[in-house]
């Protein structure tokens, strides 16, 4: 500890910040589990178009795999929320349409330039190998 | 601005906190989906609980109904994650069941306690009155 920075100040400003993160977590957990549903579709299709490279200065992120489950887990959300709210499920499921749309563009595409569209995971690189295999579970 | 705290100083660890948080947020953003899947099942597995009353502190935040939305998007994650890992789904399933129980037995508790467990959803209290009625989703 820096003596000469007032650790009894520093030592405070600690305590309220981790008492600001607790506060932060309660409200959080209190939100409507509906809100959290809803914040984990938005967190999927981010994380979704984010794999497929859409929008993404750094392609390395790239990876129809992951893609593919994020779009899973998605579609899978969205089923429990349209029980009870079927309105709102037909918004999520539109959501779902164009994420699954996106992923044929581009894991398709790649699959069809590195080995031809009929080809087997295995003659694919690592990033797209998955892709081609478990197309159908969109 | 409170010219006498330095407004320069303010202004430049506000920044420092921004940037610290969208460092998070891209560090965050960069973890494998299945994590971010994991996660969100941890934090739906805490939400039941937390819905369910069991360990809280304050059973203001009850609702059985609630409760019953998080473990149907549990139950919905936890089978998108067994098509890619059958092992890992067990666990899930596990706890999964473990949750189901605790329905039963705290929102069916209050139920029959409030209105007989045959009681339709309009004869039970605001937090309860979708149990009796879902309780088939589970």
């Amino acid at each position: 500890m820096d003596e000469g920075r007032r650790p009894d100040d520093e030592k405070g400003e600690a305590e309220e910040t981790a008492e600001l993160l607790r506060e932060y977590e309660r409200q959080i957990m209190a939100l409507p589990v509906q809100e959290h549903v809803e914040r984990m579709l938005t967190t999927l299709s981010g994380l979704a178009l984010q794999r497929l490279g859409i929008g993404e200065k750094e392609p390395a992120a790239c990876s129809p795999q992951e893609a593919r489950l994020a779009i899973d887990a998605f579609r899978a959300l969205t089923e429990v929320l349209a029980q009870d709210e079927p309105e709102r499920g037909g918004v999520y499921r539109a959501t779902l349409a164009q994420m699954q749309l996106a992923f044929v563009s581009v894991a398709g595409g790649r699959a069809a330039g590195k080995g031809g569209a009929g080809a087997t995971p295995e003659t694919n690189g690592e990033d797209d190998g998955e892709a081609g295999k478990n197309g159908e579970g969109l």
